[in-house]
């Protein structure tokens, strides 16, 4: 087995970025073209606004895709909504169903929904200093419910990995909308399993 | 397998504690009567102030201490010093050694010491929001060098287990100690392989 060097990163708490990060990743409207529910609103941002940024990650450097390891980032979601509905990441199940991940909220406020492949649904709220538990087998999504960035620092295994396809398919079972000012967790009409 | 309801715990990132807490630990001077350098130090301590609060673990609520979970905890070294030197955990290998794990920084400054099996030593300095990465077969220890209670949350896979014999019986090569106001890393005289 060969002997990795222990290394440090910076994490800027304010701004929930992670610093020397490893790949840094930005995920635009375009890129979740599917994934919210109203499609006029996503075609009207598209025309008047452009391709907005939704989200970015900051991974740490880079490590192997093994049980051994824990692979860590810091996501930053900026607010705003398409529709309705508010800023979110595209959510995955880990491909290696068992596997579990950490989250702990850095800046702003949000929420992180979970789900079953059976399409039970939890939800978290998340502010500075939740410590939030994915256990084996729930997918995970965040949604950015307040007017400042939502960020937020994860720790999972080397091996989990990323299926996105089947969020993607099925969508989450619940919404997360903004209603008179507050956010409402409510039924997804396209949800189908 | 069993699905496990996913939960939060809020982390109180001024003091370092988490609540709710599963299983708190906490570690007296005579619980680390074999790992301070300077035994008649530890000797004065127990005589003429009794058996001091060294430092305090907040575990998360309990999970299966299987690979497909992920534990986590607080760490709160009290300010202090054993002779001269400073306050630490009793550090440990994990009994798994291919398991890694992940230090967030949260009040305080401190240093996390990394060791080999074959003595090899790492020093990073911990202050809050330093990510540190403790690869697989690196043991572990961290050491209060500052004045203020030294907090941090740790992350790692529930099969990994605790392994402090091996430390307890060879020491760490390097050792944390106060000279002239400054955190100073000396060889440990005591130190066998």
């Amino acid at each position: 087995m060969t002997l990795i060097e222990p290394f440090n990163t910076i994490l800027d708490m304010q701004h929930g970025t992670l610093q020397p990060a490893g790949q840094v990743i930005q995920r635009r409207l375009s890129d979740m073209r599917n994934m919210y529910f109203d499609r006029s609103a996503y075609e009207q941002i598209m025309a008047e606004e452009g391709d907005r940024l939704i989200y970015e990650v900051y991974n740490a450097p880079e490590l192997p895709k093994t049980e051994d390891q824990l692979l860590h980032c810091t996501t930053l979601i900026y607010p705003g909504r398409v529709g309705q509905e508010f800023h979110m990441t595209k959510g995955h199940f880990h491909a290696k169903r068992d596997r579990a991940e950490v989250y702990v909220g850095l800046s702003g406020k949000g929420h992180l929904l979970l789900q079953t492949e059976e399409g039970t649904v939890r939800d978290i709220a998340i502010r500075p200093g939740t410590v939030a538990y994915i256990p084996p087998l729930w997918a995970h999504r965040t949604v950015n419910t307040g007017d400042q960035p939502f960020s937020f620092l994860s720790v999972w295994p080397g091996d989990a990995g990323h299926d996105y396809d089947s969020i993607e398919k099925t969508g989450f079972a619940k919404l997360l909308l903004e209603q008179e000012g507050q956010a409402v967790l409510v039924d997804n009409p396209k949800f189908h399993r």
